[in-house]
């Protein structure tokens, strides 16, 4: 077997990605060589080559988000899964504890260790699972770091349910969309904001019941009008725009925030947060079990991602080019095979 | 039977209670008539001398603890029920949502309708319970409000387990101290914050591994070096001091907010909610299950509420005199016997 391979590698903090040849990763025992067929991106790719990041290492292939075919096993791993489809957890070493990762073990793949935009990674055999057949390898990469995300912040921390009315804000991201395919699936009624009206018309093709931009000054008057009060709401932005989710939220609604990227939040009543029986729950990427539950609802509801753009793997740096530009609604995939 | 009763009477907003003869309440079919031993205060009846409450109505008998002996059935209630000993669940009509109350149904005893400063009260039949056996009655009255309150954040909310560690931000109220109570009956390591070195030192006889004066200004860092970081935390303050609270939070822990006496709480990071995976929840009062399993547990583990003072039922309005100054720790109870 050949010991080279083409990646694309961050040489530093604000630099390009550079596609070039290195090794191919040394897999442990208790690991697998994934030849990878397809992989995408997520905006954390993007924080990482800003530097916005803790433990940032140098040089590094990023990527966490991986399907391809296990090549090669290490000598404790289950000889059936060579030759598997796979797609790739990508949150590693959560630790005992199920209602939070260890901030001692926990890591996510492509920062610090080497990840998916290269033809190979190895990773520990526990953290692959089959890819989904009615997926291709272009969409079933689409899936890892944002399936697992939503499934999380929705089923295991806000506890979703069907008839139950959600309001997903800032519906653009990978998150959000794949939450809306989720939550549609279960049988919610979903309502949407965003700063742009052809992302509230696109989540209404994919069965949104409406939707407003926030960037009009009375958007949460205007939405609570034509949707009444949410019983859950995903948040990933904070900021300003917060305060309003807890009077859109109804008496005993969650809240699930999985991201920040206005910013703080400022001046919350706790006395709307008690007297309403409010929760706000923070998540963040998932344990094995939500991995594993993920993967089962989206092969029961046949779930396809949205790919947006497919890249060949040599054009990493467009993606990130494309992921600052944060117009896409839709995953970013690199065909490896492109 | 006589018809008429000694009852403390609220005039109007700022008034003094008023000491006075009125008719003994006109029971309904489905409700009992109660001839009080004792009935206790809570902040909320001094917030209603003052007028700050929604749907204010005078005039009217404040009070919604209460214990004593059931006089009286209507037709459609148990005869069976006629002369036990009884405490009140003063959350009325919470509605069919676990989660919380209806905002449309739910009622506390004591406003609108006339509460237990009174020789007499009517209530449904479906929220009186037996009182605990190893009670007084005036132990048994300082116990519905501030145990049901206590018991929901704690548990049905915050999920407290035994072997977990806890924090009670300012431990001089009732439901603060009945929450102390709870916590180390299960096995819970309690630690606890005051403006008082007395009520640290009174927390830490009833149990508590210790506490800090919120006054000082590294109060958090200072508690955080002796406890380390809280699974679970329970604050009924709200304002500046709150930010801490995201800083002494574990990850994956949950911080349960059931007042919000200082305000507005400001300047939150989202980012710090999501990546520790916190869990911050609303509680107010309880259902009627929680209720239920609040009695329960005050009886399994003989729990004794801490009375600080006694009054005669003739002295309510001194009684809202103290709760006014809240240096107590412990309830004010009112002793219809007296």
């Amino acid at each position: 077997m050949k010991n080279k391979m083409l990646a694309n590698i961050l040489y530093g903090k604000n630099e390009p990605l550079l596609f070039k040849e290195t090794n191919i990763p040394i897999y442990k025992p208790d690991e697998v060589l994934i030849q990878l067929h397809a992989s995408a991106f997520n905006r954390r790719d993007y924080w990482i080559q800003q530097g916005q990041y803790a433990g940032l290492r140098y040089p590094v292939i990023p990527g966490s988000d991986g399907s391809g075919l296990i090549t090669q096993i290490g000598e404790s791993v289950a000889p059936i899964l060579k030759g598997k489809a796979v797609i790739i957890n990508p949150g590693f070493f959560w630790g005992e504890n199920e209602k939070a990762q260890s901030p001692k073990t926990f890591k996510i793949l492509g920062m610090p260790d080497n990840g998916t935009f290269a033809e190979y990674v190895s990773v520990p055999a526990a953290y692959v699972y089959p890819k989904p057949p009615h997926l291709t390898h272009i969409q079933a990469a689409a899936l890892p770091l944002a399936g697992v995300t939503a499934y999380r912040a929705l089923f295991t921390r806000a506890a979703l349910l069907s008839g139950e009315k959600l309001l997903i804000t800032g519906v653009g991201g990978g998150v959000a969309l794949t939450a809306l395919q989720f939550a549609i699936a279960v049988g919610a009624e979903v309502w949407v904001t965003s700063s742009s009206q052809e992302k509230i018309t696109k989540a209404c093709e994919l069965g949104a019941k409406g939707g407003v931009s926030y960037k009009e000054p009375d958007w949460a008057e205007k939405l609570k009008k034509s949707s009444g009060e949410f019983d859950v709401i995903l948040d990933s932005a904070g900021g300003e725009g917060f305060v309003e989710l807890l009077n859109l939220a109804a008496y005993g609604g969650r809240i699930s925030i999985y991201g920040g990227t206005i910013g703080t939040i400022p001046a919350l009543s706790p006395q709307k947060i008690f007297w309403k029986q409010l929760s706000i729950l923070g998540s963040t990427m998932g344990t094995q079990s939500d991995f594993q539950e993920m993967v089962h609802f989206v092969n029961k509801f046949r779930i396809i991602p949205i790919v947006e753009n497919t890249l060949p793997l040599s054009e990493a740096e467009t993606g990130m080019k494309i992921i600052k530009n944060t117009n896409q609604t839709g995953k970013i995939v690199l065909d490896h095979q492109q």
